[in-house]
């Protein structure tokens, strides 16, 4: 298939330099002398590195990334826009040592640290290895708020994750039928989007018929396709490090009223929601919108989850599109708009597509044909 | 082909009673009150859970599991040994609710929080939203020291897991040839791994072939196979929630001296390894033992990674395997044995194979031939 892979596309061509002048024009906002970056996707946006063991310090004027002997020739080929480090010790220890030997005698260092992802236990060995000047605080989600708005580049990527993940719906669509096992499904999406180049799945394929389509969260299991039902299948990749996120629901069989009054609910309430994306608008905003209608239907009580969620990096990202939430749109964020309807022990449905908040409104991204399918 | 997928082995055949009265029986020992556990493998291996949004609080005469709406049904379904709570809030918050409202008014209550897992952040929420009489304390990593020991079930799932991960090195051998891609080489076990009935891989199987093989993490690459040098295949499987973890390197085009007898030498140090294995003995000296042969090969420096570590419910458990580990084998204990050489921008071998701990010695899980394969 024609999609451009890492060859194509890579973290070369990113702006790591420029992410991380961001975080260090902010540091003094927030009181901080450097900021400990250990949280791998955000170690990742900032200098590159792919790997699973190393931690990035940025501090005002530099910045350093530390890792293992494993890592050596992986960092150097790229890690960008900070000096390599390959230490003896873990890297959080590493970093550690690197600020007790340059700030020893100082009157003080404030150190901010990543307070969702460093573990409990590991803030305890860092604060025992830094010296008496330093002080640790939690850092608000800095490096989260500048994921949350795609760059061009970025934006790429995610293109190109998306068209890969849509294909593979219609492979999906080839096998899907009654007697089929939900997990044969998946293998052979997962074999597709492989052998298109993607290098993993950004999670487990979700194969839900019949009456597991009511499990908003159904892996695929072993259990087979019955001959008449819906079939929620949800499923994404990860193309140069970043992740698409698709739901489709098809059916098997003949279709009940219930059951294609539920469908076109569900669509409309995802395109109501869709429709209130804009620049400006709260996240709050577009899970209501979707909501809303779905009350109308008198369905809003199986509308169990929160409507999306950024994608990015990472498959699940701030901000959250849920009820409540405050966040506000701006152009280039990337989310998912994803309603769905389970009614326990009978059937459900979800639609899913991401889309890109534009200057003027939104862009659904490589969406396909939404009527309902029957096999 | 016949491995026992979930359909015949399952966690409800666990003892999580069992293991819940083990973590009971041991909390005044540590100055606990109650323990609570949000690592998921810990939640799964004490409760039977495998969803993605849970915690369980276990306390001296009281077990209970908080989760999200989402979970209703799988939580019923799955949970053993503990009452389920469904709750509005994030399971953490839910669970210091519970307690709030449980032990208002209470001299005192200890809480056992797992360090190595539990973010900064977390523990500050749950700190403030307990009362005045609780208090945190970091335990140790109780729930991981109870796993390092299988019992019989997880032996059965670990011996499926196991097989299953060893068929796929036969699917290998079928494809690696010069000018295939690494790629295509994995995305045909992990096809071949989701037909037989596995849930997912235990990690992103790693082909790493000709000069990549001298990196110890060479993640499959859109890089073709070269027409002679080492191919290192590492890969694992997860069937019903236990990893298989193997590795194999083999050969294309002609081997060369250098090549033959750093490949004989990672074989012998891996079997020096394996012999030392036994209950009394520690880790470090399982570790020296395959290090020592290669020191005497002269190629101790290529070495750059520990000898292994456990291996269950996650990819990587305690113990390490490694210079220096301290901790000593046990009947029951099932590690990864898998000395490497790496020489940098030439070649590299590694040899890995899983061992369970026998009152006597070891037994290797489901080994095949080692000798070298040439394709």
């Amino acid at each position: 298939m024609a999609f451009a892979g890492p060859e194509l596309l890579d973290s070369f061509q990113m702006d790591h330099q420029g992410r991380q002048t961001r975080v260090q024009n902010i540091l003094a906002r927030h009181r901080l002398d450097g900021l400990l970056v250990n949280h791998l996707p955000n170690v990742r946006y900032l200098c590159g590195f792919t790997g699973t063991a190393g931690v990035l310090l940025v501090a005002e004027n530099r910045s350093l990334f530390f890792t293992d002997g494993r890592y050596t020739s992986q960092a150097h080929d790229e890690v960008k826009a900070s000096k390599v480090v390959i230490a003896q010790l873990p890297p959080l220890a590493a970093a550690a040592k690197w600020i007790a030997a340059n700030h020893k005698g100082k009157q003080r260092w404030r150190l901010g640290i990543e307070g969702e992802h460093l573990s409990v236990a590991a803030r305890s060995r860092l604060a025992g290895a830094l010296p008496g000047g330093c002080q640790l605080r939690q850092a608000p989600a800095l490096v989260e708020r500048l994921r949350m708005v795609k760059d061009p580049q970025e934006m790429d990527c995610i293109r190109a994750a998306v068209g890969l993940g849509a294909s593979l719906f219609d492979r999906a669509l080839k096998i899907i039928r009654p007697g089929v096992k939900e997990s044969e499904v998946a293998a052979e999406m997962e074999y597709a989007a492989h052998q298109a180049g993607a290098q993993e799945m950004s999670f487990s394929t979700i194969i839900a018929a019949g009456k597991r389509s009511a499990l908003p969260h159904g892996r695929a299991s072993a259990a087979r396709i019955p001959s008449s039902g819906f079939v929620v299948c949800d499923f994404g990749v990860i193309l140069t490090g970043y992740c698409s996120d698709m739901t489709r629901t098809v059916h098997v069989g003949r279709v009940s009223a219930a059951e294609r009054r539920g469908y076109q609910a569900v669509l409309s309430a995802q395109q109501a929601s869709i429709d209130r994306v804009r620049p400006g608008v709260s996240c709050g905003e577009v899970d209501r919108a979707g909501r809303k209608l779905l009350k109308k239907e008198g369905l809003a009580r199986y509308f169990t989850h929160s409507t999306g969620h950024g994608v990015g990096l990472e498959i699940h990202e701030t901000p959250r599109v849920a009820a409540g939430q405050t966040e506000v749109l701006q152009p280039g964020m990337v989310i998912t708009i994803e309603p769905g309807i389970y009614l326990p022990g009978q059937w459900g449905v979800r639609i899913e597509d991401m889309v890109v908040v534009t200057t003027s409104g939104c862009e659904v991204l490589g969406s396909t044909s939404k009527e309902l399918i029957t096999l």
